[in-house]
């Protein structure tokens, strides 16, 4: 096996025409290995093996850097960097990240996980070198879904002055699912007519041997060539940004590949090399549905078949969706690029004039549900709570601060397990609340999620909803309170877990543990909170432990934990927050990673006796 | 005076040539009176006059909308729908706006502030007009600043499928300051070569017109042709994303413009009209200086003298800036667009290889401010709060996720005054304290802002130094411990003033008008807290009061009093927390707007008599 040999780039330099070949077919086998059991990105990895081998032998790294966006396609690239051995340990506790992180190894030049932030970076990178006077290469590699991204086109737009900067446009005419917009169009267009460039590069030779002199039909001819010139000098997309362009070109053929690789690599200044790429290559499963062999939980390699989840808080949002839809034709969903992964994929398609996939736009996506909601239209925005963090400042000022009707679905909010640091949804239940205006719901069940996404559409103003990637949370025992669910375990109780979300049944697990009387109190609107009924639910209790799967810093139990001592209400009582303090949780289960942060069941047992003593 | 006639659109329809002429000229000579008094946006407004005109001309308002991006360039169209004999109220308390605003009139079609929002809003209203079948028009007016921000190309890409959508693009090669990056610079060769398009069409016409039949020279003149077509039928940059496209034009003609936007209504689809305008037109000194003029506190208009603000803690910074950069090579500033507000003006003249005017591009500066750090720069990306809001992803996911070394200078920390609700910069203290691996300083004085500054630059991971628009405050009496500054107004306080910023400066008046002894304690550092020192501040007092200029939810008061609260600490003492709570303040003087939320002297005293009774 010639991959077991290659331990940094310098092996793979060395390696023959032949030899190359054969790595790249161990390469497939080993991914299909991996991702079919750990789960993972596989279709996009699939199509970068040839990339990646060509960027090793052409690029000297670790002192060259490679970028590569959002991250998805970095496994070939860890394969070759010293991670073989640990690949195996993909994504799961205290293995290799899913992503590029920087802690792991010197050839992870920036860490990434969300889109389009690549070029930015490079930037960065190759005006450090111009400053220092390195004479090292920068390479950002970027998938065309990205290019739907508004970051890259800040980060095109500051790279004319750059030096040994080489973007590398891998275009599969897919991001996560097929592309959108005009951008998308444009793409295939250049594509389908390569010859273009070469007309155009033709015609300014042709022209160049045309002598300028005589009359008759020559000036007429140089009348044409004036023009013609002009013309001929007009400009691709990424030449208007000042850049040179290489391209399109076959992004599974190796050597071709380093040939135009090395072309721009003595440009030595900005340019964008243009392949185009098969989204699954070799894995026939793949390269016929790469939608769904871009992100999977583990699949059967022989016959193709994936792994199915359970049914989640995204399939019933789903399904939701479209039975208020009947109903209501003011209706429209939104997504950033994820029909499949936010469950929307059924109203996609039962109402495509009223769904509006964006691209990976999550900052457009808001503001456009903020235009639709001025004409009356009740707009769903459905996006993962890690991406809407993109979004912020639309939220505030777009729809907050004009008090518009939109509804903002979080998915994915919480601890989201393999996909790791980059991807977990911790930091909404703070800047949510923060936000006037906003009605925050985070439903515990699915009838919750029901009742409020009822509410939200029957309301005024911006309602986001928060809730996990997992299942339905069994509320039997539990009694419905306005903005709460509580449930007594033993009689009398003097404790009580404040909490949200699904550590909803942590606490009852806890308080089954303790063995003492426990009062569970779950918020289902995290703003705004009627104090008045949390004071009740709260009466004869003197010991209340808040347990949070977000952040503590301006979280839920600082929050409610600071307006009770200014009503004077904890005098006399003892409070103790369970959050993530501080830090960014890793990879793992979502099992591995409460234990690593302090939030099971046996955690929020101590910190009950802990009152109780 | 015709401006005094025109009540609504209908009014400047009926108009003549010559009534326009004059119109135009009372325009801009009631935009000097008015700007020159109480300050605001001058030379944005001058150079939309004939373009405001025709736009009411040939939409029919408020039945079509105008979204005007920013809202800098709005004036006009405030004095011509309704708001004339209030003009005068301009950004004061109670007044009229700076931005367009819902609220204020049916003629603001969508509220802005913060660059490049309009497409994505004008989308969202097309695409509901389409679903409803209205038959509305919907106008966003951009001015070429604004495309250096990514929305703008996320719209873009989402625009080829609407209908009646127009977007005129305002090209003053200027957006605040000059304009850059390389969409400027193509801008720049549209504008200069108008003739391009007019030869591109003249070459489809000419080999329209040529038979494709016979031998020698018309063989040979149908390759050509062939070649020629494809290379005519290339793209400009908008027609890329599927657009239609009419320009440039000149845009202070405004018969020519009426023309023109009749043709692209008649059009039917999504287009952009680009026109190019004088930024200041009709005044000479907004002419000459259109960036002194962009945005001005007040001048004199005869002789073109603006007033000038006392020091402030932007010079402060800019000049600690340059001090810095002598000694420290490492030393890279970043503005997006922002080079005189933010203080860096002198920085980007003595050390221009080392900085970076990235455009209207929070979201790439800061992860162009990462890739620098992977380096071993030290990137300072100078920002207004409400801004930095546009990179709190990046802040998190790029910046402090990988505890990378850069400063974020926070420039508008707190109440903005007369820019009002889209602006003030009173969420940042929530945000940014909830992000893990963030040092956050509040520096009180300009010589606690060199502390801050010098403590950045030394140390590791994220630094955020936040500041307010205003200038130094004197610290004569407090005594200086890590992390605050702390002063006794009487002899042994039992009441305590827990604060930062220039609230400090309040919170000494309020002990001097309660006549009882109290302590202030004001945080430099507003993350990580060091609490051991703060119980030590707080011993022997048992009467806090929080005030904050700043949200309430998740602000520092409330996690200040949580972890307080956790400690026991609080047991037998008071806590009031007074801060902006769940609204967004709106424009007038600080005074005022302090006096609005409860936030002033008089508010403090009163809260910490509360206590004492």
């Amino acid at each position: 096996m010639i991959l077991e040999k290659i331990d940094s780039p310098q092996d793979v330099k060395s390696l023959n025409d032949d030899e190359l070949a054969t790595l790249a077919s161990e390469i497939r086998q080993q991914l299909l290995t991996t991702v079919s059991q750990n789960g993972g990105h596989l279709a996009a990895n699939l199509c970068v093996v040839e990339l990646t081998l060509a960027l090793h032998r052409i690029f000297d790294l670790p002192k060259d850097k490679i970028i590569f966006d959002v991250g998805h396609q970095s496994y070939v690239h860890k394969l070759l960097t010293g991670r073989r051995s640990r690949f195996d340990t993909l994504r799961r506790f205290g293995g290799i990240s899913g992503f590029p992180k920087r802690s792991e190894s010197e050839y992870d030049a920036f860490g990434v996980g969300h889109s389009s932030t690549s070029i930015s970076a490079a930037a960065g990178i190759a005006a450090a070198n111009l400053l220092s006077g390195s004479d090292a290469y920068t390479v950002a590699v970027v998938g065309d879904g990205a290019f739907t991204g508004g970051m890259i086109y800040e980060a095109l737009n500051n790279c004319a002055d750059k030096e040994k900067l080489i973007i590398v446009l891998n275009d599969n005419d897919m991001s996560i699912s097929p592309n959108v917009g005009g951008m998308s169009k444009y793409f295939s267009i250049v594509r389908s007519s390569a010859k273009y460039f070469r007309v155009k590069n033709g015609v300014k030779r042709f022209f160049e041997h045309i002598p300028l002199v005589g009359n008759g039909l020559i000036k007429c001819t140089r009348r044409l060539k004036n023009s013609f010139k002009r013309i001929a000098m007009s400009q691709n997309f990424f030449e208007q940004f000042g850049l040179s362009y290489y391209g399109p070109l076959n992004g599974n053929d190796e050597k071709h590949l380093e040939r135009v690789l090395a072309e721009a690599k003595d440009d030595g200044k900005c340019s964008v090399v243009h392949i185009c790429t098969t989204k699954g290559k070799g894995y026939k499963y793949a390269e016929e549905r790469p939608d769904l062999f871009h992100g999977v939980s583990g699949f059967d390699i022989e016959t193709g078949r994936i792994k199915e989840g359970g049914e989640s808080f995204s399939n019933r949002f789903g399904a939701l969706m479209c039975e208020r839809a009947e109903k209501n034709e003011k209706l429209v969903a939104i997504t950033a690029a994820m029909p499949d992964g936010t469950g929307l994929k059924e109203f996609s398609q039962r109402f495509p004039s009223r769904f509006f996939d964006v691209g990976i736009a999550e900052e457009h996506a808001l503001t456009f549900a903020c235009g639709l909601a001025t004409e009356g239209m009740v707009p769903v925005f459905a996006v993962y709570s890690t991406f809407v963090q993109r979004a912020f400042d639309q939220l505030i000022h777009d729809a907050a601060l004009q008090d518009l009707h939109i509804i903002v679905a979080l998915d994915r909010a919480g601890l989201v397990a393999n996909d790791g640091a980059t991807h977990h949804g911790i930091f909404d239940t703070a800047f949510v609340s923060e936000i006037p205006n906003v009605t925050f719901h985070s439903p515990v069940s699915f009838a919750s999620l029901e009742k409020s996404l009822d509410e939200a559409i029957a309301g005024s103003g911006v309602h986001v909803i928060r809730y996990p990637k997992s299942g339905d949370i069994s509320l039997d025992g539990f009694m419905s309170v306005d903005g709460f669910v509580c449930r007594d375990i033993g009689a009398s109780p003097q404790s009580a877990v404040v909490t949200y979300g699904r550590l909803t049944e942590t606490a009852v697990s806890a308080a089954g543990k303790l063995g003492d009387s426990v009062r569970i109190i779950s918020l289902t609107k995290l703003n705004p909170i009627d104090f008045s009924v949390l004071a009740k639910l709260l009466s004869g209790i003197n010991n209340i432990v808040f347990a949070e799967e977000g952040i503590k810093n301006g979280g839920v139990g600082q929050r409610i934990c600071a307006t009770l001592a200014e009503s004077q209400f904890l005098q006399g009582k003892r409070v103790h927050i369970l959050a993530i303090d501080g830090i960014f949780p890793e990879h793992g289960s979502n099992k591995e990673l409460l234990e690593s942060l302090s939030l099971t069941d046996d955690d929020i047992a101590r910190a009950l006796s802990e009152g109780i003593r």
